[in-house]
């Protein structure tokens, strides 16, 4: 017997046939004999329901409240996924955060899961009952509620699934496991039976959606076994683990991020400490920087490009222009019309021929690289938005051999 | 400084103007100096909504679910408000049932109020913050959500009176007070107002649907200043006390309530117990009997006449006949055609004539009385149901001298 957590978002909780049909994998689940905790999101549309009567009182309301107001929704999906379970005759339980008792910060709207009570959870788990719990929530120390934030129900699961020791722990989406790259993009992209965590990190990070960062890097920290699956067909998904089995020859994927833009600060004096200043300042106006380039100048001057998501670049243009007395730059050059294309795999580091197999792939499409950062277990260009479906499309080609 | 008590129902919160007039009124409250704690109910249709979506997962969902799923209602109006309240630059907080401690029995969607805990409130009010609380929901020794059954909000409202010993509990609804009748039958009738908490629950009992009963027991048993006042108009409403300030020389109200069924077991044998057993029968399939009335037999059989909720009077002739052998009656009269009038008021002992004040009423406007009841303040008659509306008002004008 298995403890299996079962997360499943809020499409496939979005009315009472979505929910009958969730309820049906359960019942598979706990009837092959494993201990169930099932994680639910809030039904389709409903936070945004909640989020638009917020703003039709007050645009402006605090956290708190908003919090107060939003879990309503993960606790309608539970209290009616426990009804599908008990028309099916099955012994189950719902739960919110409180009642199981899962601590966070008081960080509202963004807050971090520090600790999980067992007592609520391993009571029910002993009289053989499927524990499903509200995702997204936790229980701040003044007993107020909190939500977690994006991702935050997959973050939910990942984080019972480490408390409770879980066999394995699955999230549900509407598609069928991670792939190699969009497959709307590119017709011929493979699924994953597996990926590790840190190429699962990376994907996420360049754009790939179907996890959050913030689960994967717990499921990684607690080595909790993680399967991305479909909730509407029910086929084996992508294994999401430590180690994968087979030693990597390829990378995992290819990943696009279009939501980027790029500012180039030009004609910055050389004065020691000025990238320090530039990034200190965005920094603690919560602008994240993610491609950092500077030029060796030719001149007393130099240049700092970096890139920046796009909803940020107003504030960052201003805020820039604000300080530009003291950064002593000359003027600002941004763009919004760019793309990152990145691949990830583990194997990248052992096998050296993969960056140039990449940009080879670029260059026999005519595509130009503006810039380029490397990690450990990914590379990335920056490309003009117009070519970025191409690229991918010409290194998927180049690296899983379209015949 | 007073701390004052302010419950607003469902048609009060049902939409973002509505919840801004309520903060309206917190607000003056507020402003004048006064301690408030705020209760309310789910807002206009959310109950029905959220119980049409269980009804179509599962109709017979367990009732430890539907309370999981509905006390999800009060939650969203209380949040609403508070950024209402936000809005207008007011300290407030709001809080569930189980982030305040308003310990209740285990009995789901039944529960009955034990004990609420007093630090959190406690600590909001000494910040001089304003404290809104869900109405309608416990939490139950095992930490599950409960809800109070009908008119739970009310009570909520009360018991928090009591618990905090406030000055004055505001009940706000869509009418102005508590009516010597129905307004909407008798033009003439006349806001009180006082009452006694006496006269309101048997005015409650008897069909005015402005309190329900269990708020006005809990008012009663502690003592708490009750006012019922309309939540669209700024003026007095009725005040509900233990003893009104003048002596009562009339009665309080007249009652009609149409929603009940007459049954009469005819032909009875004379056995001893035979009545003991009848409504033994009904109470264990929790059919509540209301009026009874047994003939004195003639010749060797009696007959026992009772009222009972229309909606219960299928359940009742089938579990009557399934027992007419034990029982040894010789057959059953049902009329559904029924109503019930009465008059209510603490005068009615000490001023012998006012039973007989009513039957001249009916007398002189040809009504015919089927039974009569009565209790130490109330003389209840049942009528045709067809004459109600016309004895209520010949009543009321026999009693309220109109011009």
């Amino acid at each position: 017997m298995s403890l299996i957590v079962q997360k499943f978002g809020g499409s496939s909780v979005k009315d009472a046939a979505h929910i009958r049909n969730v309820a049906g994998i359960i019942a598979d689940t706990y009837r092959q004999g494993n201990d169930v905790i099932v994680v639910l999101s809030a039904q389709g549309d409903t936070t945004d329901d909640l989020i638009a009567k917020a703003e039709e009182i007050n645009p402006k309301a605090s956290k708190r409240e908003m919090d107060m107001l939003l879990s309503t929704g993960e606790q309608i999906s539970v209290a009616l996924c426990a009804m599908a379970l008990e028309g099916m005759g099955l012994p189950c339980v719902s739960l919110n955060a409180g009642q199981v008792g899962i601590h966070s910060t008081s960080d509202h709207s963004d807050a971090r899961i520090k600790k999980i009570d067992p007592e609520r959870i391993q009571t029910e788990l002993d009289q053989h009952r499927i524990v499903i719990v509200t995702g997204f929530q936790g229980l701040a120390r003044t007993g107020d509620v909190t939500t977690l934030g994006r991702g935050g129900s997959d973050t939910s699961a990942v984080a019972l699934a480490a408390a409770f020791h879980a066999d394995l722990c699955q999230i549900y989406t509407d598609v069928d496991g991670v792939y190699t790259t969009d497959p709307r993009i590119v017709s011929s992209a493979q699924k994953l039976d597996e990926i590790t965590y840190d190429e699962m990190l990376e994907l996420a990070s360049q754009g790939a959606g179907v996890l959050h960062n913030r689960s994967v890097e717990l499921a990684k920290k607690f080595k909790v076994n993680m399967e991305v699956v479909s909730s509407l067909e029910r086929k084996p998904g992508t294994k999401v683990k430590e180690v994968t089995k087979v030693e990597k020859t390829n990378i995992a994927g290819v990943a696009k991020d279009t939501s980027i833009a790029r500012v180039a600060l030009i004609g910055l004096q050389h004065n020691p400490g000025v990238a320090f200043q530039v990034f200190d300042l965005l920094g603690k106006h919560n602008i994240n920087v993610d491609v950092i380039l500077q030029s060796i100048g030719r001149d007393a001057t130099k240049d700092i490009t970096f890139t920046i998501h796009k909803k940020d670049l107003e504030d960052a243009e201003e805020l820039l222009n604000a300080n530009k007395e003291v950064l002593k730059f000359d003027h600002i050059e941004a763009d919004e019309h760019i793309g990152k294309v990145s691949i990830v795999g583990i194997g990248l580091m052992s096998h050296c021929g993969m960056a140039a197999k990449m940009f080879e792939a670029l260059y026999e499409a005519g595509i130009n690289i503006q810039m380029i950062n490397t990690s450990e277990i990914r590379v990335s260009v920056l490309l003009d938005e117009e070519d970025v479906n191409r690229a991918v499309k010409a290194i998927h080609d180049k690296f899983f051999d379209v015949i």
